[in-house]
């Protein structure tokens, strides 16, 4: 099937790394880079959910867009003098000039900038939670989770590709879709998939080994917007998460545990999604609904064992 | 609040009134009129159940349109020729301009046309199906039961006017709306009026008396189109209908009772709200769910007693 027409994830630009020998060029230091992040963006939240269960707050801070993109993108519109107060600057597009005065692409985040060069080091998200996981270990906090076991790599790599063809990147493809053909496409692989995540979910706590991984935070972020946004706006409509009682079970599991829920805000995704997309939501109506009360409800996991932090602990309540 | 530029629901503008005593100058007689509706009209879908609880079906024949308009409005496309058998009219607008040839507003189902002079007789949908359980009687089946019984009329027409206000015509007063206080005011009143209705029908089989009256159809017309077309198009989504459980049931209760499931068509409600209204649903894309397989499952209210037809009997099945 031809998708030519249809929604074609860019690649990402910037691909350098931070690394804890420095031989990249850009060697891990507590207090260099800041994480500019959308709250709204599911690929930003993995690396604030990252960055909360391995206690990196200290070493790296966080720079929070507004969820309302402009025509000049990512905007620091919530910060005084709308500058974010590190960084000095107005909108992230700033970084990414700073780092190639002739780049034409678009503005995404996460985005990983050097503070005292203001250049855009990295907005290569799928390798940037794995650099925190493993670059970043001397900063970790104690009794830090490991999120990407080195015996545990290849299935966690499989499963990643597979949640990302499928469902991070599916419920995009579903709603930008503008042919029936690329919907459908989109729509069955995502249901598919969500039916064979719900049976290897059924007996075991978590998507790859006892503990919480990589794996579970990349469906996590996807999983916790399905509802708020994805089930009406992108029209991935077979039933709600709520309607999947294993998957609901599980992310409420991983959503009422600290270092999910404290990176979540409903109110920035509803309004991204439904105000950004004025293709598909003309009106710019945020809708009021889904009651979403139900997310601090006993899931009931804790019956099925494992361990969420292996031999760590959990991160302190923010 | 002001809605001035709010949706609307224009009046019908054609409300002559077929009697049994023919004092109106329209008779009631067999074969004289033809029904013209659309099966994704909720306003028309009422005379369509109305017209199979009573057993009108020889009496009072039926033109279904194709649930797409086109600019010129209601088309009978799904017939051969593109022209209604019977009528003899490609479009629903030439029965409506045959009797005023000066007519500029709106073209709307239902509409009860006289075939030997071609003209509309009438498109006041509340009217329209009242008439046929009082003024068709000498048509009505054997068996057939008293959808607005004289010592209720008064609790039916309280309960019918609040169900329009905040149920029938709020759906579209949200899913319309262009101002989020405006979709909000009538997303709240929705809301408020499915919890009492909850309330109302938790220990009661059916809204007024312990019989399927008028009220119960105008109730039902709505509640069978929410997770199909309003929780999604209209934003009317707080919750889907299965997940409220009393009005789940009763819904199901109905739904599965020969003369309403027989009138439903998923397939013509979803293509024609999300294909005909382009400003909120520009890509033209109809969604693949929900998945409707509740519907036909076990809801339970026969132990709530009532008698759905009173002393008569359901209709025979199509």
């Amino acid at each position: 099937m031809s998708t030519q027409t249809e929604f074609v994830r860019a690649p990402n630009a910037f691909t350098e790394r931070v690394t804890a020998d420095g031989s990249s060029g850009w060697p891990v230091e507590p207090g260099r880079y800041r994480l500019v992040v959308s709250k709204a963006c599911p690929w930003a939240s993995r690396g604030l959910i990252s960055r909360r269960l391995l206690g990196l707050e200290d070493a790296l801070s966080v720079a929070v867009a507004d969820p309302i993109q402009d025509e000049r993108s990512w905007r620091f519109t919530l910060d005084p003098d709308d500058r974010d107060p590190v960084l000095g600057i107005r909108f992230l597009s700033q970084a990414y000039y700073k780092t190639d005065p002739n780049y034409t692409g678009g503005i995404s985040v996460p985005a990983l900038v050097d503070v005292p060069s203001g250049k855009l080091v990295s907005n290569d998200y799928p390798q940037l939670t794995i650099d925190f996981a493993t670059e970043w270990r001397a900063y970790h906090r104690e009794g830090a989770p490991d999120l990407y076991p080195e015996q545990l790599r290849d299935e966690i790599d499989d499963i990643n590709q597979a949640v990302f063809t499928d469902v991070n990147n599916a419920v995009y493809q579903a709603g930008f879709a503008k042919r029936p053909e690329a919907y459908a496409d989109a729509y069955h692989r995502l249901f598919a998939r969500l039916d064979a995540l719900s049976e290897r979910l059924e007996r075991q706590r978590f998507l790859v080994g006892d503990t919480i991984t990589e794996a579970d935070i990349r469906l996590f972020t996807t999983l916790v917007r399905f509802d708020a946004v994805y089930h009406n706006h992108f029209k991935c409509n077979r039933n709600k998460l709520t309607e999947m009682p294993v998957l609901w079970a599980y992310a409420r599991d991983l959503y009422q545990t600290p270092g999910f829920y404290d990176t979540v805000d409903f109110d920035h995704i509803k309004r991204h999604y439904y105000l950004v997309h004025t293709n598909i939501n003309p009106t710019g109506i945020v809708p009021l609904g889904p009651d979403l009360s139900g997310w601090d409800t006993p899931h009931g996991r804790e019956q099925l064992g494992g361990r969420p932090f292996g031999d760590g602990t959990p991160p302190a309540p923010v």
